[in-house]
């Protein structure tokens, strides 16, 4: 899904780290950069989680807006937002986090995973000033390239 | 506590990864490792768990039992026992792995815990062929000394 | 010297991996990386080589030119060119690399080195399009700040 | 070559770290560990010479002898002793190292290397009380299992 398009509105039954709900609609202007990631998911603590607390301490001063996503498609009990509580005490994540929705039908899959057709964990959005959906991206990507790709969208004029 | 005193048994009130309870005095004759951690504790799952695989994979077949043990004092409620299966199930933890049990008078620290008196997670445990608790390690240990350590006691005679 | 200036010419005695000399103000227009380091410096071997070998790999296809300099101010029987040229070819490294002239005056510090009045290994430089000096680092900088870096310099016009 | 020999003596030019040179069969009754390794063999960097500094610092005191080997099969006019020994002082390796005899036939395998038929670099040697050669390894040896190795050849009697 790396063509162009408006990033679709996100679903999120609780804001964790965050005074307020976070908008996607209403961070026009500025960029958006997301991770979604599961709390048992060993290549999310091991990569994405780090990454996700690099990119906020980098990229939050210089206007960008960057979230975690909880998308539980699996072990749901295991994953409640009381434990995401306790995991993002004990790894330190300060930015705000979003639990995903549960699915509306009974289904594994929650909402904005299933909206955005992610495949799995971790998943990393890329959402420039316009609120188009520039990159997404499922699994690894290098921290070198993640700086620069999120840097390219920094580098957009507001009115791009 | 390096002196050498016979290991207390342990309160296990649920066995993972294992058909049969693991009775510590049952061991006599063969050595025995735990590595005591907590599911959402950071350095557990960047060192312990490896270790414990590790361990797990390179002394079980020269004889030794292998354990880990889920020693909980803090954010209880998202890491019961629902969690922990999810857990060793995404980690492949295949090892025994047992719950240690609450303690009786509703205070935080688990009875196998407090009983050893540990100071936190990880903690590692090296109980020889007679039952004598050898060692016992908090915090890191490097993987060639904690080799080194474990060969040690494998190499003492059965009836040392 | 992280206010603007123009990066000073190189002073190279060899060029390796690379057809030609590459002469710096000849590349107006393009943005300019150098990685300055030492073959037998412990974090440049462990930090900073992978770090070009990536930036080589990920920036030169964008239209930067990403180039190490071989800026050698102690152990000088230890690094010279056929030991590097070794290096290179055990580490994989197939940027060009430009050996830093010794000193004319008998001096420890090599010209480009004590030109640009670096202060160890490793040191990186970013160039722009117009030739100035945009950045000097010395040490370590992590990869998701550095990938940023050289895109903020990419981004901008050609005749900014 | 796993099976137990007796460990051929090894042919050094040189000593470094070392007040005298290490004959082998000298050191009967104690257990001695080499490190054969190349200082531009990336494997031998990143992985082998971190091992052989651990191992120094944890088995010297209990009696073992822990020795690097310098075995330059390739790249010889770039990894001269000069050049060995700036190697050794940047990465702090204070443990003896032998620099093996180059060939008598102006062959590119060193002498040692070539008697023990090693494969490559890194190669490990462990040799027991007795001076045989119990475990030749070629490569990538965990930490864990070096440590538990090393550590069984201690456990040996001295009269084994």
């Amino acid at each position: 899904m790396d063509q162009a398009a408006f990033a679709p509105q996100w679903h999120i039954s609780e804001w964790l780290n965050s005074p307020a709900a976070i908008d996607l609609e209403a961070q026009r202007g500025r960029i958006v950069v997301a991770c979604a990631f599961q709390m048992l998911c060993p290549g999310c603590v091991s990569h994405a989680i780090p990454q996700l607390k690099a990119m906020h301490e980098l990229f939050t001063p210089l206007g960008a807006v960057v979230v975690g996503l909880h998308t539980v498609f699996e072990h749901h009990e295991a994953m409640k937002p009381i434990a995401l509580r306790a995991f993002l005490h004990e790894y330190r994540v300060r930015c705000p986090v979003g639990v995903d929705a549960a699915a509306n039908d009974g289904g594994l899959i929650p909402q904005t995973m299933a909206k955005y057709q992610m495949q799995g964990t971790p998943t990393f959005l890329l959402i420039d000033r316009s609120g188009q959906l520039r990159r997404q991206i499922f699994g690894h990507i290098s921290d070198l390239q993640l700086g620069a790709e999120i840097m390219q969208l920094l580098c957009e004029p507001a009115d791009g």
